[in-house]
C-alpha cells in the first residue's frame, strides 16, 4: 500500500551498489581546450556536481571516475579540492565503452551486487531515481533511463533525402543512468567483440546481445539531460540555482522600523515568488533552520555593528557546511534619519568590505544595501522596491564580483 | 567555384519566400500558465526574437503567425511593442498541424513560391541556413533541417523492457526550419487525413505521403534547438549574449591618468576574452563604429561632467537602434587625488541616478563605477583588476536592476 512505501529519502537498497562513471573524453572529438566533464559553473566543475549527487546517496558505495591518463592530475585535484570521500579515479580506455569496463574490473574485488553507469556530464540526478534503477537492475539484470523523444526520428536515404519517418510514440530515447548486476556487466564485456569495444555506445545493447538481458526501461525525469553545448552550463546554472530562490531568512532584531521595513519587504518580494522567513532573534533553537538556508538577509536599523554580522557568520557554520554553491548573506542598512544616507556609512565600508574579502573563499558572498527610511509613503515604497529587486538580482547570480559592493535601494 | 559563391548575407533568393509560425499551443499540454511561445527573456518574449531572425532577411515577405484565439490579443500587442514589420496574427486551430493549414491558407493571395515552416520556440534560426533551405525547397519540393541524434533511439517492449536498438547513425533528428513550395504544402493539406490533422506534426511526413515528395535534409546548426523548458530561457539568454561579450568601446579622453587605467585595463580584461576597442575622441568619423557595439567605457578623470555623458548617449542614438538586447554604458570615475574616493563625488550621484533612470526604457543600462588611482602599485593592480571583474559581471548579466549604482573597484 501507499503507506506502507517509505518516503523519499527513506528508502535504502539492502545490497551493495556502486558506480562507474566515465569521463575518459579528452575533448578531442569537440576540438575544445576542456573536455565537457571538467567545464565549470559556478566555480565547480561539471563531474564534482555529478559525484556530489551520487556521494549524498548513503547506500552508493564507490564512485569509480575513469579518465584520460592525461586527466588523472586534474581528477585527483578536484577530489581533493571538493572533498570527495567514496571516488576511485581510474585510468579509461579510448573509447566510452573501454573505459566503461575498465570502471566496472576496477569494482572486482568489491563485487557489488549492482553497478551503476552514468555520464558524467548529467550532473542532476536524484537519489529517487537511481533508487529505482538499482532495485530494477537487480530484478531484471538490467534497467535503463528513457526518455520521450523530443525530434521526429527519421531515416535518410544515401543521397539525403527522407526515406521514412518513424513513429513517435513507438520510441523512446536512451539516456543515463543506467544499473546492471555485476556480472550481467562483467559478462557482457568480457564477451563482447573488439568492434563493440571500439564503435559502439549502448550499454543496455551490449546487456542484450551477449547476456540476453532485457534492461527494464524505466522513464527520467527531463534534468537527465546531458550537458553538450556551452550554453548548457547556463542551463545546468539556472537549474542548481531555482531552489536557492525561493527563500531567504531575515534577521531583523526587534525595533519597530526594522519591523515595518520587514513587512513591506515582505510584499515586494512575493513578486520574486520568494518567501521571507523572519527571525526577531537569534536563539539557540534555530540553529536547525539557520542551516538550511541559502539566503540571509540582515537588517541593521542606523547603527551597523560589525560584530553582529560576525556573530551570525559564526552561527552559520559556513566552513562546516561546504556549500555545493555559495550562500548569500545581504547586509540592509536602514537609516532611519538624516537626509545624507551615505555618510555615515563611509566610516564602515573599509571594515565590511574586509569581513565580505575574509569571507570570500568560504563561499559566502557578503553584500551590503543602504537605504533610508523616508517619511514620504512614495518615496518609501521605491526604496523597497528597489531593495526587493536588489535582493532579487543578489541571490539569482550570486557573483562575486559584486562582493563587499555597498548599493543603494 | 567557391569565389563566385556571395558572402553571406549577400546571398538572396530570387523568388517570394515567406514563413509560418506555428505559436498555438496554450500551455495546457504542459500545465503551465505560460505557453513557451511567450516564456521571456531579457524583458522580450520567445516569439518576438524568432520573428525578428526573420524579419532581418531582406528577402523574406511575410511572417504568419499563428496563435490560439485566446493569444491574439497578446500577439498583437508584442507585434506593435516590438515595432515588427512583417507580421500577420492569424488564429489557429487546435493541433500543430491544423495551425500551419491556416497558416498557410492565410498565404493564398500572396502564393509565395516558397513557404517556410519553424517553431516559435527555436530563436536562433540564421540567414545562411534560411537561404539553404528555400533553395532546396524550390528544387525538390520540399526541405527540413535535421540534426545528429544526441541519444541512442531504442524500441520498448509492450511490458517496457528493452526491444531492440537503433543504429544511431543512420538516423536523424528532423527540426524545423522546413521549406515547401507553395504547391507541395497546399496540396499536402488539402489531401491529408483527419487523422494526420489531429495526431500528426511532421510537414515532411505530409509531403512524402500525399505529394510523394522527398525532402531534402539539410544538416542545421546546434543552435536549431528547441526551447523545451525553463532553463532553457537560461542558455538562450547565454546564447543571445556571447556576442555582446567579446569587445566594449572605451572613451577615454585624452588625460595620461586615463592613458595609464586604459592600458591597465586592456590586460586586465584580456582574461575576460574581451577586446577593448579605444576612442580617445569622439570625431565625427566614428559614428557607425560606435553603432555597432553593445558595451561602452566612459572614462572621467577627477570631474565627471553629466553634458559628457548625456553627449555620448545622443550618440548612440539608443532609440533609433531599438536593440533586440540593452546597451551597456559603465561610467569609470578614476580618482587621481585625495584619499576619500567617495566624498567629492556624493554630490553627483543624484543627478547620475536620474539619468540612469530616464536611459532605462530606452535600453540603455547605466551604470558607475569608482576607482582610486594609488600610487602604491599593487594597489592600483587590485583596484584594476577588480574593475576588470565588475565590467565583466556588468556586461554579461545586463541586468535592470542594478541601474544606476555607484561601484567601487
Ligand atoms: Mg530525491
Ligand atoms: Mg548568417
Amino acid at each position: 500500500t501507499a503507506e506502507s512505501e517509505p518516503r523519499s529519502g527513506e528508502r535504502a537498497v539492502d545490497f551493495p551498489v556502486c558506480v562507474v562513471l566515465p569521463a575518459g573524453g579528452t575533448g578531442e572529438r569537440t576540438g575544445l581546450q576542456t573536455p565537457k566533464q571538467f567545464w565549470s559553473f559556478l566555480d565547480r566543475p561539471l563531474i564534482s556536481y555529478t559525484i556530489d549527487a551520487f556521494e549524498r546517496v548513503s547506500w552508493i558505495q564507490n564512485v569509480v571516475v575513469v579518465v584520460a591518463k592525461e586527466n588523472v592530475d586534474q581528477m585527483s585535484h578536484i577530489v581533493q579540492r571538493f572533498a570527495h570521500r567514496k571516488v576511485r579515479v581510474v585510468t579509461g580506455g579510448c573509447t566510452r565503452h573501454r573505459s566503461i569496463s575498465n570502471g566496472v574490473r576496477a569494482l572486482a574485488e568489491d563485487r557489488p551486487e549492482v553497478v551503476i553507469v552514468h555520464d558524467a556530464v548529467r550532473p542532476f540526478v536524484e537519489e529517487d531515481f537511481l533508487y529505482q534503477i538499482a532495485l530494477a537492475a537487480k530484478e531484471h539484470g538490467a534497467a535503463g533511463a528513457i526518455r520521450p523523444l523530443v525530434s521526429t526520428v527519421i531515416a535518410s536515404t544515401a543521397e539525403g533525402f527522407l526515406d521514412h519517418s518513424l513513429e513517435r510514440s513507438k520510441y523512446r530515447a536512451s539516456e543515463t543512468p543506467q544499473g546492471f548486476t555485476f556480472d550481467v556487466i562483467s559478462q557482457a564485456y568480457q564477451r563482447c567483440s573488439d568492434w563493440d569495444l571500439e564503435f559502439g555506445t549502448e550499454c543496455l545493447h551490449l546487456a542484450l546481445r551477449y547476456c540476453r538481458v532485457h534492461a527494464k526501461l524505466v522513464p527520467g525525469p527531463p534534468t537527465l539531460w546531458k550537458v553538450t553545448y556551452r550554453w548548457d552550463l547556463a542551463a545546468a546554472d539556472s537549474i542548481l540555482k531555482e531552489p536557492m530562490l525561493r527563500s531567504a531568512c531575515v534577521l531583523s532584531g526587534d525595533s519597530v522600523h526594522a519591523a515595518t521595513l520587514v513587512s513591506s519587504l515582505q510584499k515586494a518580494v512575493g513578486a520574486l515568488s520568494m518567501k521571507l522567513h523572519v527571525l526577531t532573534d537569534l536563539s539557540a533553537g534555530i540553529q536547525a533552520f539557520l542551516m538550511k538556508e541559502w539566503n540571509y538577509i540582515h537588517v541593521s536599523v542606523d547603527v551597523c555593528r560589525l560584530s553582529d554580522m560576525e556573530a551570525l557568520v559564526t552561527r552559520l557554520e559556513v566552513e562546516k557546511r561546504a556549500p555545493l554553491c555559495p550562500l548569500v548573506l545581504i547586509w540592509v542598512h536602514l537609516n532611519t534619519h538624516g537626509d545624507q544616507p551615505c555618510s555615515r556609512a563611509e566610516g564602515d565600508t573599509a571594515a565590511i568590505l574586509d569581513l565580505a574579502s575574509a569571507l570570500k573563499p568560504n563561499k559566502l558572498l557578503l553584500y551590503s544595501i543602504q537605504l533610508h527610511k523616508s517619511e514620504e509613503p512614495e518615496l518609501w515604497e521605491g526604496s523597497v522596491s528597489k531593495l526587493s529587486e536588489l535582493i532579487g538580482v543578489l541571490v539569482k547570480e550570486r557573483s562575486p564580483a559584486l562582493v563587499g559592493q555597498l548599493l543603494r535601494a
